[in-house]
């Protein structure tokens, strides 16, 4: 057998825990297809929150949320019909369909494959001898396969649609709108957090592969004339890692280190815009718990780049188990799409300067994969400590705040402890609560779900109304009396460690 | 041309300022489906996380988050396959298809023709000699039509799939995990809030009827044999205006007032959970800001019941567009699903007693559609005043909590108004900004747009750094330090009326 991946651990964890595991498993299960529990929901959600502190509050940016169902027109007019297609490669024994550019790269250990073009992978396989990785059959050549979910819309005679693989295309249907809710001005943005789905011809990897996940996706729009971002003072001194196209070209292995200012300087990022959410995209994802030296930015190579890109950067981070995986694209997508739309649809987008000329904006679009975002705070948070297993949750993202243990059940301290969970609850954390079994399997479970506190209620609380508060990553306990437990946890999750001043260290695990 | 109804003003202004408008609109549009602009996202987002807080954080229930895409098994299991489906009548002539029981309530003003079952909607339809709404052309007899969306899952010759029309199925196919994740102990909860998509053969009543949307749903699993709930007490006095199946059945105006608990002990609800989550659902549709007395419940005939449901009470509330209207359906399940699932999927789900027998646990599930919801909090907090539209929305709900004007833009004042901006984002609060045309147009956008605040800067600022507040709905203005600001506003987010204690009052519109 092969040995446990990091992978394996975490998805062992989250299934026996309840943040995910596959979906259908009652009826033999599908692949491509993830179920999220209390736990991951209220991860993915904490997450989600935060990129909305990043990428929507502070700027001002419009919210949008547009229909997962489009009627074919929209994917005739953005390209998609046309372009979202992959090389699927069906078995003549077993019938079973996989992506040819995988099993090169399975059988190869290349990157990349499906940039070099269906000519070059038709003959691979065919060099490579590749077979069924089912059932050893032979399989056919490789024909182009229309990836989106296919549907009708209406009842006998309706219209096709098919399910989006992205979100940007309704940002661009929407851009008039927008742009009046916006006051009728340059520079705006349409931000969207929303389900979408891609009929994957043979999902792998897990969570890194998902046929239905949620895209966090931000359309900014600005006149190419007038290319200033106003927040670029905030991120311009963060130091990246970067890979231009050269570097990528020619397998350059050590980044360039630099400001995203220099990056801007010596034109390795065309526009401002684009840098800003570079440099704004690493510190989010620091704060998921990725130190910046396991990430960096990496160009596409012309032959890489979806239909619509421009000068697209992925944002990388290192993975135990996958190494250096994409969570982001950042790309510059020009006037591509609205011009696409304005085209197919004869509806002007164009935005008219005060000096008279008329354009039709530019876009740069920054775009998270949600689903791999949770899967890479859950890796990154994993310690192994003896017997334990601990996720170091970053505590604003954690399912729940803090959990409320009675020591024992008898002589009123259970009733004492839901007393505790309902003045905490009313204080708006998400408390947990646990009366059963001994108090170091009930730790050990507050542990291994990533909740950074736990209090502990025992016969002190009854006689002098102090609790026992332990923090999950250094496992150190506080007495601390009752009623300064609402204001510690306050300014706990505002940042601060108010416990050792406030309370009396104590020793027990 | 028909008078405007309230359903046309709200509309107007969703569309003008940005809660919703149809999807599309740059192709033409296609009937059921609704895009939300920033303030629509939003607005369902606050409603979304104040359903979490009374149904879901308090209580510690499980939150799950499942695919919207499910392979047929699921639904054969589930009935759906069979059951969810609609009399469809096509036209000869332009070959558009129609809900037949919905051509029939249009013509005759009958309710719930639905209940009537085919062979009297089939001679409903020859009787009253309905023809096609569209064309005028004759219809063929009507046929009845799977409303869910179809799709392929994989590659050719994949596996068929249907998108879900609701999302309690994935609580059942997730029970046995959920039941792990609860600590093997009855009774908890699945909880979900997500998209579901119904093919609808011809949607009508704009928001009321979409292709897609949002349904925020629960199972509560219990033993039928233990069927206290631990909560009841919270809501037991609750009055709440019911119409039991008898009082359906005969057409009885007036609704029986009673208490929670007093419909419990007379038997017209059966179960202490179905009670318990109806006078919370009442609570929380009040606090969206319907009042009691414009709310009620009213029990389905046995001929009205969806195929699993035991004793389901519809929460409607009184819409002046379309008078009583369903917000909420609330069901004792019973076990119908669970077991469906256990015979289809051969897994064990009975919960074994501590006497050692058995049983598959029974469910209550109240569930809500989101959208109509956020549709009910515009209806409910429009007030047309002298020439001005004010959305009255909850100050918890509204898009944006705060608005910042400088009241010119010259002399500092516009970067004095970006500061105090800046101050009260890092407050975490939501802050509009806006600093074009006259101060009264401005005020005027905020009534609209529901923001229950406005701080206005102006020389006073400059000069003794105070501004004036303004409050959206009595438009009175109250004069204030700056530094008294960021304490003022967290408490009237808690519920206090601090201004007025705070400030000096002043009258300026």
């Amino acid at each position: 057998m092969a040995p446990k991946t990091k992978y394996d651990i975490i998805a062992e964890i989250a299934k026996r825990r309840g943040f995910f595991w596959p979906s259908f498993e009652i009826y033999g299960g599908m692949s491509g297809f993830t179920t999220y529990g209390d736990l991951g929901t209220k991860l993915k959600r904490n997450i989600e929150a935060l990129w909305k502190e990043y990428f929507v509050r502070k700027q001002g940016f419009l919210e949008l949320e547009a229909p997962v169902i489009n009627p074919e027109r929209v994917f005739e007019a953005s390209g998609h019909l046309e372009n979202f297609k992959e090389y699927s490669a069906e078995c003549s024994q077993c019938g079973n369909s996989f992506r040819a550019d995988h099993l090169i790269e399975d059988k190869t250990g290349l990157e990349n494959v499906e940039a070099m073009g269906g000519d070059a992978i038709k003959s691979m396989m065919v060099e490579l001898k590749i077979k069924c990785p089912r059932c050893g059959g032979a399989l056919k050549e490789p024909t182009l396969i229309l990836t989106m979910f296919k549907t009708e819309i209406g009842a006998t005679g309706g219209e096709v649609g098919y399910l989006r693989p992205e979100t940007a295309q309704a940002m661009f249907l929407n851009y008039k709108r927008g742009i009046i809710h916006a006051r009728e001005k340059l520079p705006f943005a349409l931000v969207q957090s929303s389900k979408v789905a891609r009929n994957e011809i043979s999902p792998r990897r897990g969570m890194l592969r998902l046929r239905e996940f949620t895209i966090m996706e931000l359309e900014l729009f600005f006149d190419p004339e007038s290319p200033d971002c106003p927040w670029f003072g905030d991120v311009k001194d963060a130091v990246i890692r970067l890979y231009n196209e050269d570097m990528v070209e020619n397998s350059v292995e050590e980044p360039l280190v630099l400001s995203v200012e220099e990056a801007v300087e010596k034109k390795l990022i065309i526009t401002e815009w684009q840098a800003y959410f570079m440099g704004l995209s690493q510190r989010f994802i620091e704060t998921l718990g990725v130190p910046a030296e396991n990430q960096r930015f990496r160009a596409h190579l012309p032959d890489e780049r979806a239909h619509y890109s421009a000068q697209p950067y992925d944002h990388e981070v290192k993975l135990e188990t996958w190494g250096w995986t994409e969570i982001s694209g950042c790309a510059y997508r020009t006037n591509f799409d609205l011009s696409n739309h304005m085209e197919a649809s004869g509806q002007n987008m164009e935005v008219r300067r005060e000096d008279g000329t008329r354009f039709v904006p530019h876009v740069v679009e920054p775009s998270y994969g949600l689903d791999r975002l949770m899967y890479i705070v859950m890796e990154n948070s994993y310690e192994r400590r003896g017997k334990r297993n601990i996720m170091h949750i970053p505590k604003e993202l954690s399912p729940y705040q803090v959990a409320v243990f009675p020591i024992v059940k008898k002589d009123g301290i259970a009733e004492k402890a839901v007393e505790i969970r309902n003045l905490l609850l009313s204080k708006g954390l998400w408390v947990s609560y646990d009366a059963g079994g001994s108090i170091g399997r009930r730790y050990a479970r507050v542990d291994e779900i990533g909740t950074p506190l736990a209090v502990a209620i025992d016969y002190d609380t009854m006689e002098s109304d102090t609790l026992t508060i332990r923090d999950r990553d250094s496992w150190e306990q506080v007495k601390l009396s009752i009623d300064k437990l609402p204001d510690a946890l306050a300014a706990y999750f505002r940042g601060e460690n108010p416990f050792l001043e406030l309370g009396e260290k104590v020793v027990r695990e």
